[in-house]
């Protein structure tokens, strides 16, 4: 009998009607003969007025309380449906984190699973039970109820697929897969039937946010099929799976675009060995997370810039850490930008096809837009322009890959 | 130092300016030198909200989901409260009934607290941390949570004082403590300072709703000392005491009254042995709670009328189970009424003085008001009327017991 993991995020959830129609998925899913387990997160806007009622409280953020009240949200959830199942038939159990167990470990509010013990689980299979399991808690090492992060949910359900070696694990969300690109943006994307985990991951990181970019690296880790498809409909979605799997490969899959994205240049550095880890060291020591660098040749070989980005929303952060180590640093001056976008071409088949960056560049190019910084990896080329192109270079490029629908 | 233990109520907990205000109180008794263990409820209404949802999902009870999600209501509240009493300078932490644990035993929605491990929370209290314990909940031995019933909080705070051996029980609530009786009927009521567990048992029970009967009972038995007080002022509240603390014991300390009464009189019954038992049998079968009774004299010495009282919400149940005994019972009809009220006098020291009871009932006389049913105990005696004289009767009594506030 095939075993099935099924997850189901806030929007499946968001209130007594829905939850009842998602137990009707699941029988009918059940009815076909699968084995199922289930993971749900909270019911869509109760986790953030849990949030809010914490940060009325305090403004300090007090991770382990915050991980208890928190935490409630999928305890009601996985209550709710469970009665919704057995209401129609079928037998079945709520287990929250610390029941099943999941153990987890790291810091509060953002921890790791770092083991599941999965025998009440399978006992409750064997009993013919769908166990409905919360997804983005466990429990610490201390006995105390530890949260995984925003989003947690998903990386809940790729590590119970994992541990109970389930065929399939099925994330049910409110879109119909993953596609070409960002729909609101792109009229023509279409819905992609397959990616591999290495497309996805640069899909997710670059703000295609259909998945936690942590659930994609376990699947890939642990080899569980991943599929995403919609609660609202039958319609089968987008499968993320092994690179084997998929025999033609598309050169481009996709065209991402992260709009969270604020640009820095340090101009006037002393040109000699050591200087990027001497930039780039207190800004790591602050917790700021720098994504695309570059450094310009010299003209005078004695100074040169350089230029990186960061999240936007640490811009005002990274200035006042680079400013508190002028001294050291010996720059002339800093310059910063908040208003740029970073675009992405993803594909894995893009290994094996050189001119895939020629032709966005050129694309670009012939639109008139200005590339401010460029980087690439095995499978994704990304350029940073000025904001108010970003749909404009978004449609080219997914017209000129080939992706718009026919 | 003196070991107290907290307990707040829903009212004293119902947003989150209420939660703070209740830690600065913490604060100013954790100040006076007193080693403190807090436990809370759910936030006023919260579980009010949550049972809608479960009811809105099933129409059929399913009590190990039900106390899955209504727990959840003390486990917000007890992580609030932990974080505001962190924002001003105490060291505290929330535990849920599994993490102390609480263990319970019996069905789920109404469990009784079988066994507490205080190993931990002593551990907290070495620590120097204020220990804020989820009430109301448990986890029974097959690793679920459970919970004790509505108001089951109190119960929590008292076998809680009784493991930890505390000095004293405090209840926080949102009344002064106990009044001599109901202030809204007689607003000459007074607050009385010390009453004895079997005093307080009465009152609970006869509808003075200030402490849930269970917890009374619990404290009686461990000789936790009890005290009822406000959260909105800093006036001490009622102390419920073993009767040897009360030197000067009142002959009457209360008149309570309990609107929640039904009257059924089987008449024309035959008069032989085993006919109480036999009517008596299936209401108890039926899980129906018979309190009042009387059985007339029979006059013919054949036949004989049962007259007893039941709660008003299980009358029409009440009379369907002797209606569907007819032809055992063998009895002439049943007579109904459900315009009563039980009213009671109370009082320890009525023991010692005779009289008590004929005060009563001639008080209730002069001023024409019809005694249905009578019943009385060592320390109460009580009186089925019409509803309609209540407010008279209780007003009357409680003038001439010498009960009005000077």
């Amino acid at each position: 009998m095939p075993r099935y993991l099924l997850k189901f995020g806030g929007t499946s959830l968001s209130d007594i009607n829905q939850i009842q129609n998602i137990a009707s998925k699941i029988k009918s899913i059940s009815d076909q003969g699968h084995e199922l387990i289930v993971v749900v997160s909270a019911m869509s806007g109760y986790t953030n007025e849990l949030i809010s009622m914490v940060s009325e409280v305090s403004s300090k953020h007090d991770p382990e309380e915050y991980d208890v009240i928190v935490s409630s949200g999928e305890q009601i959830s996985a209550g709710l449906l469970s009665i919704s199942l057995k209401e129609i038939g079928l037998a079945a159990r709520s287990w929250l984190g610390w029941q099943v167990p999941i153990l987890t470990e790291g810091i509060h509010s953002f921890s790791r699973i770092k083991d599941i013990d999965v025998t009440a689980i399978e006992d409750c299979l064997k009993d013919k039970q769908i166990p409905v399991i919360c997804g983005f808690q466990g429990v610490s090492s201390k006995n105390r109820i530890s949260t995984l992060g925003r989003g947690g949910s998903d990386t809940s359900a790729v590590a119970l697929a994992a541990v109970v070696k389930a065929d399939r694990c099925d994330i049910y969300t409110d879109v119909d897969g993953v596609y070409t690109s960002d729909p609101r943006v792109v009229a023509k994307a279409k819905k992609i039937d397959k990616v591999t985990y290495e497309e996805m991951l640069e899909m997710a990181s670059l703000g295609a946010k259909v998945l936690q970019t942590r659930s994609v690296e376990l699947a890939k880790n642990e080899k569980v099929r991943l599929q995403v498809l919609s609660s609202f409909n039958n319609v089968s979605g987008t499968m993320v799976v092994d690179e084997d799997e998929i025999l033609e490969k598309e050169i481009v899959s996709g065209i991402a675009y992260s709009p969270n994205e604020a640009k820095i240049t340090v101009s006037g550095v002393s040109d000699k060995p050591g200087i990027a880890a001497k930039i780039f060291g207190p800004l790591a020591d602050s917790g700021i997370n720098v994504d695309m660098i570059v450094q310009n040749i010299s003209l005078d070989n004695k100074t040169t810039d350089l230029t990186f980005t960061v999240t936007r929303n640490q811009l005002t952060q990274a200035i006042s850490v680079l400013e508190d180590n002028m001294d050291e640093l010996g720059y002339k001056n800093i310059i910063s930008n908040d208003q740029v976008v970073k675009v992405s071409v993803v594909g894995v088949g893009m290994k094996s096809h050189p001119g895939v960056a020629q032709k966005m560049f050129s694309t670009l190019g012939q639109k008139g837009i200005n590339i401010h910084v460029i980087s690439t990896s095995e499978i994704k080329v990304s350029v940073l322009i000025d904001e108010e192109y970003t749909e404009l270079a978004v449609r080219s490029l997914h017209t000129v890959y080939g992706l718009d629908e026919s």
